[in-house]
């Protein structure tokens, strides 16, 4: 069946293309992808399965793929949400809608599954076992939708669960993968620091807000320098720090926020205790009332060892032209919320590389003028496939 | 002449409440003082004085009197600008200019002196020299009048100068001196501190300006406690931290404000090539861009210790019902433009007791209930009619 | 009488001084001045006093006089201790205690008011009222000798008590006086911060005082920039921060030291409320064991301004050749024991300006150098003399 | 052959024991092994080997082996000092030089590849290359011996170069290996910060040291926390803050010493690069004066990782039965200076478990009471055998 799929898939290349900038032209924000979901609703009509929409939070659908015996049963994910950014990229299939861009690739991640899903339907008498595609609405927000999927009870039965992600690492037909620990977990903070505000010429009748922000900010550096293994990932950005007013009345109060990121749940735990130990300080040291919000969102994405280590070898014993190589990649800062999957089930989530060719410099994931190499997309299908196939043991 | 004078100006007592309580109901912000100017100009209107108008950069008037024989110059000064504050005392005069108002007694100080400058006209055969009535426009709002009448070249020969302030510190009755600096001069700064933004995860990518701005404050706390001498008076307060963004993008740049106080002249040079020493250090130490803007605006105000001397024992030795009580006052933390005048001539500046009778709790300057015993008009006026006469040794 | 004790001190002057020589010979430190205080009784032998020897915590010495008529008591102290310095002032009478000097002036304290005494034991009959001269022990080393000499029960009859530092702030012949408070206050403190030691590479397995201790001195700076009145003195020094180690391992505790100033009771009560808050927060923020020694010592020197002000006004009426000038000193940054008796008692602590003829630059009070004009010890003893006499009316 | 070898080397298993013991009764310090390196000498003595001795800085040894074909070099590496601890573990044959110790093992990794060399030179027929013993003194003291040796120019023919080290990670028969960065590079610096002494009253006249100390120590923390890349390894340990001084008197300077590890040579680059620019801003920033010493010593040791996939796959295709588990183990926090083998040759530094049987808690290296499992000294022998032929292709 091997041989099979991966004709099938070579030979609707262009469709999965075509897909891809439909969804490029028309992309919609995370939460409100009420017609792109439509869209892919309709791929499915008449198709041989079962199908459910307005999964989760949002717009998610899961498409179950009965085999023709009886087995295990994986998910394959794909994200199809867009971002609020005017695009830049000098395309034919520029985006139509004004400020939304697919300019994070979840238009060729639905792209390749649509299609790969259509050929497993075909081959579906083969497959010992349940496939569950998922179309997973807004991952570009938290809380995701990806929490909500997995909290839906639809996929509760899984046994194992793939996604990619398109990254500009290299030329088309490269495939990344890592193991353990691989796209940073993500924390929220909001600290209001309430003081008393006064004249600027008499600090001992007020409490200098500012000053104690200013304090919090720099005790705040030791959890990172001080408090976190060496060899572990944290990060604290204070992102805002709101304390604009008037130059000779001592400030009343002032709000700070923060982004938080870890690698391992030790260190999302560590960094909390730590940030909220260093708020209460601040209470008793400056004498101030401190508010805080301190919400985790995504956690981090964790490949399990074993089925990425599968999951590399059997990339690695294709045959098939449009894969060239096959290499560890390092783990990535971002966040992603198919870290939920990962959670609860084993998972392997690995990099398709999309470089567009000619380029000296290709532009990041998020930029305006974010593009990819279309060949891509085929290395995707096909590397999702072979990955299929070799978790049922098909040749 | 200063029995006749006494005389004079308490049979005039309910003019300067009616003058008082006109200027109330009409108040002006500074540099806007334009009716105002003209009320004043049209009272010595067919006067036997010398009158100068637009003097200085706004509304500033300078009305000589020419005394009978020849002898020294002094100058005597009242302002006349409003606040950009609602009314909340409850009086039937209050303010018809809705958003501004008298809050700082300079109604009280302009009524007062008309009257006062009116009896010296009649009185002038007897007086030997020359007396130049300065009503000042914009004390509120740096630069301040005052400096501009200095430079005007007006009042050049100026041999001594004199000026009060209503400060609720007491009953109608009590008058303060304070020999020496009396009043806390001003600096402002802006810093902006320019960084490298970036994304929140990826902080070796960005210079993070928050982080530097927030080093910057607490560095900057070591002027105050470790670099000026304690008997001295010192104060830096940061009022703004302009560092709003969002969350999770390390921001690039912040602007702080700032509000310097100081009593002395070399506090107030200390202090400034301390600002600039950190700022330098800032730049090297983080790496990032500073752009800083310092500017002082009023000097401390310095009361010639001799010259005030003399005023407290003139005044002691009144025998006027409405003088109770003599005494030196505190030095004080907010600026006045006076302080110009003081650094170029031999000055006084005085306080007339003002606290509304029968109130428990008096509301300071600057508050929207702010309120005066109007006795205290008559207690200015014959105080500085007494100071008048002591100068020119008129008995 | 005044006149006939102004001819007595005149005439012994040179005795003055030979006392002092003598004592400046022969030093003994704090608590330790068992000959000085021996030579201070004798010098009293067979004189018509009560002598009270032993006084307090050491050799304090209390001489009452009782004067012919009956009246009020007042007191007169002069310190008797030398300091731990090896003395480098080029004198022909010398230590000869290598090591101890009066580096102070107590020497000539001590001389001027054995004379003094002498002089009003001849005169009291004309004395309406009790004088009681206190040789005092220990000024240099808290707790000091005053303190437990107030509290001895010796001297709880005093109406007034004055004394009086030799000081290089003026030629001989210039006395100085300020009202209200004059000498800081003083406080120590010692602060251990216990953290958990450790390897230098893998700072989440410790807890690095150090680093603590470093946020702790930057926090204190707010105390005197943020919570002071900036119209008042108030220091805080960390004078020791013992944290010697291995540069590869993380410290697990170090050891701060720290000196306190304070012109006002207020202020002294809000330093200390605040490091004890700053150190509660330092316990919260960085989770380490803070063990705080607080020890208040000397008060601040409250000069009872009516006091002063007569000790001013009599000593301007003086008509003494040796009076060359009476005018207002600054406050002062060192402490000084004779505070404990103006806690108690109205009381006044005056200057006597002692800087030696022809020097360029005169070393102050402390200095291995330190050295005075002789001259001065005659102005000190006339002046304390006429305070005397003025206090009970004599002339 | 390697049948032939293993074999050999089971049979000398308790002559490797007896060796390692001789060493372990005589521990001698870096670069003091005079008596070590005599030793190791006479055990070559009359075999058919090269041997130089005192190579390099100090009592280095290298041996020579000559196959009997030609072919490529490779060089094996074993450390033989030991460190300055008073052994506390429980042992016959307890370190007879009081307060010398063996407590890193180095006796044992002398003691298999003694026991490996002689073998080897037995076999050298089979051998198609050159094999160079590395005896590497003074490992634990920078500079180390490494240095030196690489500098010698008697090992400029490396083609690849291999060394263990026995840690207490498992039981003996694990074998560890980690490609890439796997040791933390190390620097140390003492910074003398000068400011200028003075009287705790009075901070204006002085420049204080330990506040200018403290602001550096809370400015490091952003090197760390916001400079370096979070998927980096970085430390930087201020061990030492000596700043002890008297309470009253403004600290004058302090002296700071600082340990600083990073895993790869742009983090190495960059700390230093950024504790310069601090170094300058605090100058800047407080006046004082500074003076830096920054001295890098072992660089971060990376194992090329062609070679160590080369050696985790031999390692795993061995079949003896005292080779158990072959597994990767983490990057390591300390330092080693065989990287600076690793940073001129091709290398692979890999583990050897030791953890003696039957303890609940192991002591790891440098402690008092650090032992090995003796078995785990067969193990060493056997999987660096089992490296060198699988190099040459010998089976």
């Amino acid at each position: 069946m091997r041989k099979q799929l991966m004709d099938m898939l070579e030979a609707r290349k262009d469709e999965i293309i075509q897909i891809r900038r439909y969804l490029h032209e028309n992309p919609e924000l995370s939460f409100k992808e009420e017609k792109t979901a439509q869209y892919i609703a309709n791929f499915y009509n008449g198709k041989a399965v079962e199908i459910q929409t307005n999964v989760g939070n949002g717009y998610g659908i899961i498409v179950t793929i009965k085999g023709g015996k009886p087995g295990k049963t994986i998910g394959l994910r794909a994200d199809f949400d867009a971002l609020p950014i005017v695009e830049e990229a000098d395309v034919p299939f520029k985006s139509k809608n004004e400020g939304v861009m697919h300019a994070c690739g979840h238009d060729g991640h639905t792209a390749y599954l649509l299609v790969l899903a259509d050929c497993l339907i075909q081959l579906k008498d083969s497959i010992p076992g349940t496939i569950k595609i998922i179309h997973q609405h807004a991952e570009e927000v938290p809380p995701g939708g990806a929490k909500s999927i997995v909290e839906s009870g639809l996929i509760d039965d899984l046994d194992a669960v793939y996604g990619i992600h398109l990254l500009p690492m290299g030329p088309a037909g490269v495939v990344g993968y890592h193991a353990g620990f691989s796209f940073n977990g993500r924390a929220y903070f909001k600290l209001k620091v309430q003081g008393i505000g006064g004249h600027g010429s008499s600090p001992h009748l007020a409490n200098d807000a500012i000053v104690a922000g200013s304090y919090f900010v720099t005790a705040v550096q030791t959890i990172i320098s001080r408090r976190l293994n060496p060899f572990d990932v944290g990060v604290i950005t204070i992102g805002s720090f709101d304390g604009k007013g008037t130059f000779n009345v001592i400030k009343d109060s002032v709000e700070l926020e923060g982004d938080i990121r870890y690698m391992t749940v030790e260190t999302k735990e560590k960094i909390e205790k730590e940030v909220r130990r260093l708020v209460k300080g601040l209470e008793e040291e400056f004498g101030v009332t401190c508010e805080l919000t301190y919400e985790s969102d995504y956690p981090p994405l964790y490949n399990d060892p074993e089925l990425t280590e599968q999951v590399a070898a059997s990339l690695r014993s294709m045959n098939e032209k449009e894969i060239k190589e096959v290499k560890e990649f390092p783990a990535m800062p971002p966040s992603e919320d198919f870290a939920y999957y990962a959670e609860k089930f084993p998972a392997c989530f690995f990099y398709i590389a999309c470089t567009p060719k000619g380029v000296e410099k290709s532009y990041f994931n998020h930029h305006p003028k974010f593009d990819i190499d279309e060949d891509s997309l085929l290395v995707a299908a096909k590397s999702v496939g072979q990955v299929v196939c070799s978790y049922y043991g098909l040749d």
